[in-house]
């Protein structure tokens, strides 16, 4: 009686992502209570700088109850405001972060921009608005395993894996991408476009010049469109040691080739982002699309119709994004506090012997424990996925739930827990590991 | 280069129900500013009780700005709250609210009930449940023009109409529901279920219960979904007088007839609702599915999270509604503003010269003007429509937007606006009736 929709089970609700999820409710993890409880490291979450948000909170309090606005109540405003254009205020407080987290190179518009409750729905209108069912969006593996619901449910468009491997560190090459291609056209996928996460989930890296220069020319040959989802943008903690690269938007590098619009490329690259991980406020549901194509633009704002933004949150962070001085500084001690954690992070697992994809953003490590597998198999890594659930105590992520095509890999969160229960986690990795070294029957054939 | 779905006009923008309030913001009345200017009538919204939740905000505005629970900060917890299960207390506070709108007479509960932001997301969401592209619901005309957009545009759906007449008051007949499964047949469309608004918008009526007994008896019979948005629900203003019907939910009557689950009706009966009318906050985007379908619930709610309500607003309603001494005197303070104002609407189209269908809810009444009308067609409808958009001034809403099968008819809205400029537009209307009956050449043919 019901829809195919409905009957089908796109949503990727049962992967292992949510297995360990399920496993972790059960027993959860509590300094006090259940000191023997899974640690959660599944959640890409930041929750390192709620201080300061709440320090502006109490500090702007009184606005923020009586939603006053010059000093008179705007609740009549807010509560009747639906305009799918969005809150002006917020839009252009919106507009000057995003220029300055892209350290000024690029100039934002609002006019470019349309509101939408989180990434989730940007993502999902953005494919409504390319694609009709049964075309293709070409994604680079590994990929926030989210994306399988997010892309193709609703919408019928399919997603034709690009395989990144270790051997490169996972970076996007031009013959990776032509052989993705080549794997839809077989399908007979009619492919639309390329869509990557910059900085990566689950990688935790910026894109290097290099390969968004491989991105644009391969939708410039292609005429295909081009998606970034940039929504850990301002988590890059990293960006100055000549070994990491600097944040670089796709919006840059189109503007530096906008003098030759080869092939109108600008028009078929589309930016989204959130506040949910910058500003550590995914229950507010805040998403965005940022397009060139006044086509997506009008499109889009009219399918936000069904995914609007409160406007009682409108307003809370068109304040608080607007005091240019609190959010400078927010962004400035979250990404000290960002690196200080991963650092911790990156040293545990070290002593723990086992090694990380050198990062520069995000709130996760991409994490090689192929030489803790027993086989070079994907079956391998999720028995060692479920022993690290189940006897050591961490729910991570495997690599196969994000689509990676190398097993082995894992991807370890560490801005949602506290740096007590951090080390904690890898205490216990290491005891673990221990063990599996001195054990005389464990194979190390990967080290 | 873009999808079937962007380029395609179904949002429904460009109808005459959108040029009116172009043609308003060019130009909109201000008692001071613009005293001629074009007064807002076409907009269903609650303005009238605006007073009454701000003083609830002004007494609770300590909890809401810190966003405290039990006098410590809740601002944590919310600002990650993303899950799409939706915040207990609001649920229970919604689901107690629900009951008591609904006289006691059905027991609601938070397990069938899946947040979403706003009405518009959920008659979507069910869509997509319930339908795959290319099936169809009917829909007895008139009907609110969003549907066009929120039933068809993504999803693929078709609306098959169900003819209406004024002979009868616009109510819904077996002959009707029947003519329309008919024609749904004759155009090879899989009818999948009949969407109904009760209290209707653009009627301003709620239904009887010899007409929930012939929907509910023709999904029976023909095996399909019934989808009842009730929307309008606290808005009854008129339920004891002997020729008023009191508001009955579709899922009363399928409670009594639950004894024998009949072709399991039980399970394909869901009911949309959403606080944007009743509490006269849309801004907010806070609406629902009901369900007593699991499979519906389910996938209803894993596809929220494309509409997720955001956290903040979440908490603010859950403490606002829980409050059960303010939202019942709010409810009843509303319903008597409500019931003041379509009086005084009445009242003035009357000394008009002008009737409208007897009603009991809504924001709004449904106007007969045909006998202001040239002739009997959508052409002069049209034309009378400019005329009171242009001369007199009035933002009205024609029936042909609202699929209405008879020339003629025409929403207006009553709660949108204060009272003197209610005023001041029935004086227009009068004028304008004066003239036109003092004119000689005006055939009076229908009176
Ligand atoms: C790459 C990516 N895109 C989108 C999302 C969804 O974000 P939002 O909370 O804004 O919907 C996530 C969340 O994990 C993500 O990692
Ligand atoms: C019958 C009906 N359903 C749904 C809606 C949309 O409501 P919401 O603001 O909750 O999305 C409206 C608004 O006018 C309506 O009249």
């Amino acid at each position: 009686m019901l829809s195919r929709k409905a009957n089908k089970d796109s949503h990727g609700q049962d992967s292992s992502y949510f297995e360990g999820w399920q496993e972790y409710e059960k027993n959860p993890y509590h300094p006090i209570q259940n000191p023997t409880g899974i640690i959660q490291m599944g959640l890409a979450e930041n929750q390192l700088s709620f201080d300061l948000l709440e320090y502006w909170l109490r500090r702007n309090s009184n606005t923020m109850a009586l939603l006053k606005k010059d000093g008179v109540s705007a609740f009549r405003e807010l509560a009747l405001f639906q305009d799918y254009h969005g809150l002006p205020a917020l839009k252009d407080a919106l507009v000057k972060f995003m220029t300055r987290m892209r350290g000024n190179k690029t100039k934002y518009t609002s006019d470019k921009l349309v509101l939408t409750a989180g990434a989730t729905a940007a993502n999902e209108i953005l494919m409504f608005c390319l694609a009709d069912p049964g075309h293709a969006f070409i994604l680079p593996t590994p990929y926030y395993p989210g994306f399988d619901r997010d892309l193709k449910w609703r919408t019928g468009v399919e997603i034709v894996p690009m395989h990144c491997s270790s051997s490169n560190g996972f970076r996007i090459t031009r013959e990776a991408l032509e052989e993705a291609y080549q794997l839809g056209q077989e399908l007979n996928l009619n492919i639309k476009g390329v869509l990557v996460t910059n900085p990566s989930n689950p990688l935790g890296t910026t894109m290097t010049k290099t390969e968004l220069i491989h991105l644009l020319d391969f939708a410039i040959d292609k005429n295909i469109h081009i998606v970034s989802d940039e929504i850990y943008s301002a988590t890059v903690f990293d960006s100055s040691s000549p070994t990491t690269t600097p944040f670089i938007s796709i919006m840059e590098v189109v503007k530096e080739r906008n003098n030759n619009n080869l092939n109108n490329i600008r028009e078929r690259v589309h930016m989204v982002y959130s506040l949910s991980k910058d500003l550590g406020v995914p229950g507010f549901r805040v998403g965005m699309i940022y397009s060139n194509n006044e086509m997506v633009v009008a499109a889009a704002t009219k399918m936000s119709s069904f995914a609007l933004v409160s406007s009682q949150t409108q307003f809370l962070l068109s304040n608080l994004l607007s005091d240019a001085k609190f959010t400078e500084k927010y962004m400035e001690e979250n990404q000290r506090r960002l690196k200080r954690r991963k650092e911790m992070l990156v040293r545990g697992l070290r002593n723990a012997g086992i090694g990380c994809l050198r990062s520069n953003a995000g709130l996760f490590c991409w994490v090689d424990m192929r030489h803790l597998m027993r086989s070079d198999s994907f079956e391998a890594e999720k028995e060692l996925w479920k022993r690290i659930l189940c006897e050591v105590g961490l729910n991570i992520s495997a690599g196969s739930s994000c689509h990676c095509s190398q097993p082995g890999w894992f991807r370890i969160c560490f801005a949602n827990i506290s740096e007590d229960t951090l080390q904690l986690a890898m205490q216990r990795m290491k005891a673990f590991t221990n063990s599996i070294f001195s054990s005389a029957n464990h194979i190390i054939y990967n080290m």
